[in-house]
């Protein structure tokens, strides 16, 4: 997309938008977690919590490592403006809240969780409350899944700009499209689905 | 904003945004003129035009200065990406159209109207095509409206952020409010009405 013209902050902001557009579509209004990464997946996170403080939720974050990259920190002070807490207990957190976003891996993870995640996701891995997971969930690796049992298992998935191979291992309730921004003679080969009027998101299944 | 840590590429994304979502919840889907001036208006009308393509419209730009600013430059590679076309010809482009956006002057527009804007503003007066202006009609004083007669009569107007004082003054049939991204509390203070679920606009009458 970049070769088109845009920039890091103009997409995030359509991407961040569509997950909390999506949320808002299935989850009743109350206490959100959002847990985020380092990369992208966690700017997603920051952009979508911030909307969900728009659409009348209770977001807070759970960003245990906050890389001082000028695009992250700006969308952290974004959060701050909107009274967003950064919460450092995840356990006790999610035990008060309503539903989970998992912003801490995307589409670009491999191999085995480093700490400080390894234990983010075993927490998450033991709780009953519904997770949304941005794009991929975490822990997952893009093409195959699952396999080795150390990802999530959301409620919800949204995909960004195109569903994932992954995304045929989605198990859970909820799978939306988000990212509407591929220009749509691009859309039309990647053979995305229409969304309905002027939504952000729309729901494949 | 600024202080806040927004970039102007997020803000301007999501002003956009909601105009084009307020035109698409009033007007049917069609040919839409969109007239682009030399500031951030004419941003926001770039953006405008990216989503209205999206939502199933059928954009051209009118743009007879194109400034050589990066963030200008982005938005018109943005729309070139989604083969929306830039046009000479406004008084033929008006004639063939269904609807035209005013993205020529903003909030901080004061005294006279040069040229080449005096042409297109001469245009626009003489057609009957509905407009919609973005935040402020072109040609008005932000603080007291059109006492001059060489502004814009527009069917629509989208106030962004909040409206205007000059939207005492606006006589078309369509008012909205876009620019959902002023912070919860401050929108509190500044009688921002409610926007409905996930929406990015309101109607206000």
């Amino acid at each position: 997309m970049a070769k088109h013209g845009y920039t890091i902050e103009q997409l995030m902001e359509l991407a961040g938008l569509s997950v909390a557009a999506s949320i808002a579509s299935e989850y009743p209004k109350g206490r959100v977690v959002i847990c985020v990464g380092p990369g992208n997946n966690g700017g997603d996170g920051l952009v979508a919590a911030r909307h969900l403080n728009h659409f009348g939720y209770q977001p807070c974050l759970y960003y245990p490592v906050q890389p001082t990259k000028d695009l992250y920190t700006r969308l952290l002070l974004q959060c701050q403006a909107h009274g967003i807490a950064v919460v450092d207990d995840l356990a006790d957190e999610v035990n008060k809240c309503d539903i989970v976003v998992d912003a801490i891996f995307g589409f670009s993870f491999k191999g085995t969780v480093r700490a400080p995640y390894d234990e983010t996701l075993s927490i998450l891995r033991g709780i009953d409350k519904p997770i949304i997971s941005i794009d991929v969930p975490s822990g997952w690796d893009v093409e195959l899944g699952n396999p080795q049992g150390v990802g999530l298992s959301p409620d919800m998935l949204v995909s960004l700009t195109a569903p994932k191979l992954c995304a045929n291992h989605f198990a859970g309730r909820f799978h939306y499209l988000g990212g509407r921004f591929v220009p749509p003679d691009l859309a039309r080969d990647l053979d995305i689905p229409q969304y309905p009027d002027s939504s952000q998101c729309v729901r494949l299944l």
